[in-house]
């Protein structure tokens, strides 16, 4: 096996190849991922530092695909919405990245930026700096959590056949249409959003 | 290799050993359950229905660790306020299983009478039928996005040390004492449980 030439093996076709197998797999390897590249696993190593650099290149790349651009918009609250929502729509798309990136520091400079632009938003909107942070994170459980809901069946439950769980079996059935995790995620962001525009001292609402 | 004993391959096995490469791993294969218990693959096969199966025996597993109790509790706030800790707590010891879990349907009677319970506490409340299970499913999310939280490294944050994010320095540095992921998940909640107060008519806040 020779040695890769530069387009064969860079960090976009190291990200791309590990973002494949967590997809499919859940988690990734950096032989997995050599082989797949057909290189040796040495030779992934020259690109990336270690196992972390590669979850890295991962959150970078789904952060990609949040646009940090809502951050800009006024009131603040809109801002907070509209980066939830589309922090949601860019996890979605790979749930089963989810627990290997809320598990492992962060720090991708890209990614630091776009918290750097949320802690700013919500300084500037009078939140308190002690609060911002939780604040933050309350936004991306429910983010995180709706995420991996709406990579969910659509039929998540499956009452049971011997009629033990009649109001389980109603309660489905109730439920308007398709959409049941939008209507969840809803729920949990109205609920955030009423909550964390009381903390600050000239609501927008 | 013999035909396993009873005693050496059995459901519990399977899934405790499942859980072990889930833990591990972020996920299993049948062939990797039957190589750990020196088992053939297909031994693991008579004893649960395919890959399915033993999502589902994941599935108990872990709701065995939340506490059922406490949807007996009222008034219902509470009852659903102390599920959803229990739940969290539960789901917090074993973060890669989640989206294993949510990706697959809810077959398991056990875990199908915990949500008859809910779903019973509910509308005993008031809820309407048709908001039961946004309700209880927005809950989840916020449960579940917690649970990763709590399995997230207690500094989660590297600011950049060129400079670049000093908001963000602030205010990580600004978070009091430990416990960032508890304090997020308490503004979720209280969002959430304030919320959903609303949405029966006699509210017990």
């Amino acid at each position: 096996m020779g040695r890769p030439s530069k387009a064969l093996l860079d960090r976009e076709r190291i990200a791309a190849t590990a973002l494949d197998l967590v997809d499919a797999e859940g988690d990734f390897s950096v032989p997995k991922i050599a082989r797949r590249l057909g290189v040796q696993t040495a030779s992934v190593y020259h690109h990336v530092e270690g196992r972390a650099g590669i979850v890295e290149l991962l959150r970078v790349r789904i952060a990609e695909d949040i646009d940090a651009s809502t951050l800009e918009l006024r009131p603040w609250d809109l801002a907070l919405e509209a980066w939830a929502r589309s922090y949601r729509a860019a996890f979605a798309a790979h749930p089963r990245a989810i627990p290997l990136l809320t598990t492992s520091q962060i720090a991708a400079p890209e990614v630091l930026a776009q918290y750097e632009q949320g802690v700013a938003t919500l300084l500037e909107a009078g939140f308190a700096l002690e609060s911002v942070m939780p604040v933050i994170t309350a936004m991306e459980n429910i983010v995180l959590g709706s995420a991996l809901d709406l990579a969910a069946p659509e039929i998540m439950w499956q009452p049971n056949p011997d009629g033990s769980t009649p109001l389980l079996a109603q309660a489905l059935a109730a439920v308007p249409g398709p959409g049941r995790a939008d209507q969840a995620f809803e729920i949990a962001l109205t609920a955030f959003l009423d909550h964390v525009r009381a903390l600050v001292p000239t609501a927008t609402a």
